[in-house]
């Protein structure tokens, strides 16, 4: 239930046009709702931050994840994210929930029942690296995508050949927000800052090797940048790169 | 010279008022400046970027910044922030800039000549968790409002009684974007970014003891946050945070 | 043999009904028994820590846990304990166990022969953030039970949506030691403390990625918690909190 | 103001010997009180956690403690713990409080405007691994003390002399509750826990050199126990310590 | 070749029995050989170190493997120790060599042609903490006994049980040189050297979990030994204990 | 397109074979090409650097590392080098370019079209410690070849028998460059940089186990060395030190 | 006491030379001894260890010191050392005690009333790499010679110019055990152990910058050495050195 | 002496006009000199390396950095470098050597008594991103021009405002031996390695501030560069990375 549906529900409470009983009823599971005793899906969550509770599935079971969407789709029609879901998972939910898309570059599972419309004039630029990053990226780009905003993507432009970068000058100054995703060194998020006003959310990748930690260095180089137009989030967290610049895109939106 | 002052000179020159020869000695300095060979000052910033170049006082001698700042001065009006810069070296820049003033609290100075102006009509508002987070909350705020920002502040309201937080609900869920400063386990930005839609920069700080390591348990408390809308910056960066959260909060006005 | 067995046994001397050639023989292994050369059971653990040891099943094949069960279930008819054991494992040990019940979603193996009894009129509360930190959990809660508390759970209550933990006030409140299981950034220990009197022992688990580093930043995130009634365990290690919570609560009963 | 102030506060109203204006204005506070905008002194602690609130010295100015002590001492007349202060704030302090006691050792200052109290039959043992880790067990036995419990300790006793710990067996079994403060290997707590029921609180301070980390090789040592019933606050932290001791001590007076 | 080898071929030479040139012939491969390119065998260690090389096998394939105990077997008749293969590589090794010994619980391989005999009086004794750390034991054990000792050995004593290990204090007080094996917080090594004059030589075992961090703990425990007859060798290092125990045990017969 | 043939191509225009219409097709891609969206091949590379782009294959699919190939072998007919490329992928290489091939002891997939061609007088080295190091010295040995260099190798020739390696002092004085490649403690390339002259690239290896934390010690030891004619390269980076190798040799060239 | 003095005791004892109540009383005090409550002096550690129990200075006042020093003097007239102990203190402790020498290139004092006497034909060899090193390296030699061992140093040795090591060969096949203490990257053990059968303890030594990150780089390395005669203590633990140097030279007198 | 010296005497010998004696005593302190125990300096480096011992001045007492000088200067009259001096050690050295000068912008002092002379036609090009990375830069510098290279600058071109860096495209690519000192996230040496044929010698400092962790977060970003002709020397080694440019720059010159 998001914020609008909230308001339709109250309204036809001061009208008459709904009793008492009924919209109690239906508002009862509004804060959260336990399933099974092994969650409690967070209901409020699309009214207070404007986008309902998405799904982490690493670490749950098939049966969970489609007993969480199971309640959030009798909640609310808004879209249902999965992160972090395998093909072989994601088979087992297609099952239980057929229109679900899953992204295999992005280990993602999106269940979108209506179109998100577009909440911001603004626009997202998901800027990668290497090719290696593209998953991380993909993740960012749809993320951002299903919550309502315009993005686009330039992959491929790391700092060895930094000509390839300058080449997308006037895309990437016409950027409400950009997102930085890089492996290795790290570096792109630094340069690409220095170059516009907009906000940056550089994203580390576990792309490396050796002293790259998994993602350390880059993460430790995006921490450091000397451009102050950064901010930094977890190591292959394209989701949350999304999510943010999608808050960002939308705060004119609030 | 910032982007209005660039767009005058030219009409000028358009116009005839200005010639060629004077333009052209006026911008040979737009792109940097060669500050007796410690510095390359970067006066393009201010187009490039919307606000000049910030002097990182840390490692610099009272001399070094001394020169930089009158470079900068002579280039254009805009304010002047010198971060990280204790009081004996403030001192010294204050003899040769009368006007500049010298915050303690944060190690900051800054050279005002005409007030910012507000740039945006969003609000930044910055939340301490701990009476010691204050010094780095306080270079958010005056980097924040420095830039053109509307700016408010709540301090001291940590989660071990999450209910003085909670007293301020209204006001938080009002700004446009949050910057949380907290040490110790850094758990504050999770919180807060539960509660809004707003984009929240997590500044962890250097406050506590042991296996706090310096920042290092806030820091990888911030990253790992379970709140989306959460981006982080550098250990103590109160700086790039309130730059950050103003190249957010301006997004409408690129 | 526990501290009640003990004093039976040397009452049965004293009395005459037991001869000391035979209560001899069978004091002989009290201190500890050599299975195989591979193991020293510590058959004196009950009587001296009131329960006794714990099979540690990582590292140890099928046959040598089956060796130290049949020693220590010779000795003693107290439950029996076996944590970090696969499913393949605890098959092997059910053939020689029938009566051992395997618990597949905490890799735990119980092997109780009479009812542990109620050792305490306290009451241990076990919460986790998240729904992947129920495995973790269920250890604690198994381990606590098996120890002879009253224990109860409540699951997936983490910081970025609060209000699901506030639901639970009254039942956090009641409870004599709380033990908070938590992933990620590991925030939940601190604010569950925030609300109560009551200790808590706080289990970082693996449950995330990136930079929070198999745990690593929940287990920071604890050991800096801003409450002060709060104690760490090591990552993962649900049965050490559920033993440490038994302990506490039983010390009344000392 | 604690449990028993607000009943007595709240039955005077009910008799109708406090007027309902007078309790409102006294109640005003009673959530939490803004000191000068620096902080927010949580009155309610006393009343939910049956403490009050303990200020935490370092990165405080002595205007600020003083301050925040001031708004304490109105509110209740609980005992005040000031912990982390050097000897030149604490004669600050002293100034204004000429009542409160400073412990060079412990660095600590204490004030105590009225006997605390027993409140549990139970007794806390405080033991430290060697000379150097006293200051830090100090911490922890003037903390227990000041929340009302019996305190006692045993001080340089480490394994690499294990008979002097040995010596004292009777005097370890007869405790409710144990802290161990060690640096160094840390190795202390497991032999400790390995010789009795009672939980113990395992203390890693940063006494050592090289390998030692500041306390880290300690804090590692204790988390990996093969002792259950311990459990491990952060580095240094004999204030954590002693306040999980009593929180546990106190547990049948919840 | 070792030392007595060598000295009865020079003998030969100075009494005419064996001509220069055989010898030459003989000697040319001393220092070291060169096989296939990627090994260089330094059969000049037997008589320089009392000891010939042995052969790391992990990173080494099956066949390196044979191809190196050619050249060795060829030059000398000492024994051969091959460590860190695994049974599959083990197996292709035999087929080579039909009379080596492959020891699967220590992941060696030995090839014994004579009896190495026993080259000191004193005696080494292994120890382990507990089941899990017995193949690394066993690999010290093994070199050791290869080397010409006697040694004994004594497993699954750990702290948390510690009249377990007093029971063998008179064998532990008869060793020339203990070799403590110990996993988790790697406490024992200071335990037993608190114990004894002899020297203690601390294994660190990768056996533990979470904070354990694959034997960081136990080594930053032992090295950190507050009993100052203790060195360390690397993380389940089994073979280098071996051979350094051996390296003292034999400093008499230099 | 590397610096010779785009010389030709402009004098073909100037000499009028060549019109401008095909030169500007045929310049077009030259600063970089998309390739299906997930990559840019920097074409460009060959004259600016001297070598082409080398695709790194770790985290590509055979199908994308063919699309790049394709591309690069379209513009021109220099070396493509492919690394960390395991067997399974190359297959799948192979097929799309027959003439390609691969060298399975250093993950390395070469397709040569023409003779690189010497392009200095110097000659670089390559050494390793150990058998085990082989893979990455080879990796470096290929590189530098494929570059157009001389290059001789040196294996197993480590630090515990140094003898060995002072039997090839006279090739280790004669090289221009040396690389030198070791794991373990790292301390071959301080050994081998105290002899010479000439710089002295170090490659780490991943080569060990327990706290050689997968080179991070030898790493540590390559960078900390007393010979200040080292420079240092990431663990495991092979190629990255052939290609240092080979920019070094051939800096009369440039 | 050290072994012989209680004997003594006893045969006086046995002979009728000394009244049991006398025994007694001397005996009292034998297993330990509490000073003032800070302190459990070993007395017992001479008679189990061969030496008695050493003071380490760091962390303890003047006083302290002293007050341990005279229960140690009375109890016995074996030597006392105190090491990690500042040049201020150090005078502290000699107006108590006048008799006590201080080494200022070692920070230890020593308090020697009679000759140690000489107990093993064997003799320890003290190397430095550099010549930072040394007073680390001094605290080994002031240590192993006060335990009564022939004890040599060679300084400033270093690996990047092997040929100074190599010149003193004769002297370093001779040590019956060696010490090597190096910072930086630690390499000079495994090459000296790579010359010799007998034992190496390797230091590492704080000394350095950058990546050595306070002896860690050198740390590693020893722990990694690839020669097997080697193992490692504490980083600038030159006592421990000495000490363990001193255990193994007389483990025949044991 | 250096390799012309050696040369020189032995033609002398060889005609008959220097003694065997005069030449031998000469020749006796070729390989190294013992300086009263503490040092033994290397005076066989010139000729083996090109350019004799350097003096590293941390950790040495001004009385030994003197004495080395001396027997230095009496050896030869190369010129001579102590590293990582400061001002007061400084200013006791030129009493004894008034000819030495002191850097004290890099902490250097120099004692040159002749002009050293350019070995090569080579230039090296030193560039260090910010004002704060200067001192390091200088000693790069210093050193490089002291062992007989051209070398220029360019300072506080930091990847924030990549224009600036560009503008000295021609000086960059002229060079044949490039030092890239970087503090923060140490992006430069990518950029520039991107730009160029040229070796880059990568040098990270400690200059920023929390998770740069004094200069790791730098020397990450410069080992996983993502450009290859990038090697990289310890955290604030400008020496080192002078002395390395040096010797890539005279490869030519061997």
């Amino acid at each position: 239930m998001n914020e609008k549906e909230l308001r339709l529900l109250l309204e036809s409470v001061a009208k008459g046009s709904l009793s008492v009983e009924k919209a109690q009823t239906h508002l009862k599971n509004i804060a959260f709702e336990d399933v099974d005793g092994y969650a409690n899906v967070d209901h409020h969550r699309a009214i207070r931050k404007g986008f309902p509770e998405v799904i982490f599935g690493q670490g749950k079971t098939s049966q969970q994840i489609v007993g969480i969407m199971s309640a959030m789709s009798k909640a609310s029609d808004e879209v249902i994210l999965v992160t972090r879901i395998g093909s072989e998972k994601a088979l087992d939910v297609i099952k239980a929930f057929p229109d679900a898309q899953f992204h295999s570059d992005a280990n993602m599972l999106i269940l979108s029942r209506k179109e998100p419309g577009i909440k911001s004039d603004g626009n997202i630029l998901v800027i990668s690296a290497g090719t290696s990053d593209i998953p991380v990226a993909k993740e960012a780009y749809l993320t951002a995508k299903s919550m309502g905003n315009h993005v686009t993507t330039i992959f491929d432009v790391g700092v060895a050949g930094i000509h390839r970068l300058f080449a997308h000058r006037a895309k990437i100054e016409r950027a409400s927000v950009i997102v930085v995703v890089a492996g290795m060194e790290g570096a792109l998020p630094s340069v690409v800052a220095g170059m516009v006003k907009a906000p940056v959310i550089a994203v580390p990748t576990s792309v490396g090797y050796g002293a790259g930690f998994g993602g350390i260095a880059a993460l430790l180089g995006m921490l450091n940048s000397c451009s102050s137009n950064v901010a930094v989030v977890n190591i292959d967290n394209g989701f949350g790169a999304g999510y943010m610049a999608s808050s960002i895109n939308q705060i004119a939106a609030h």
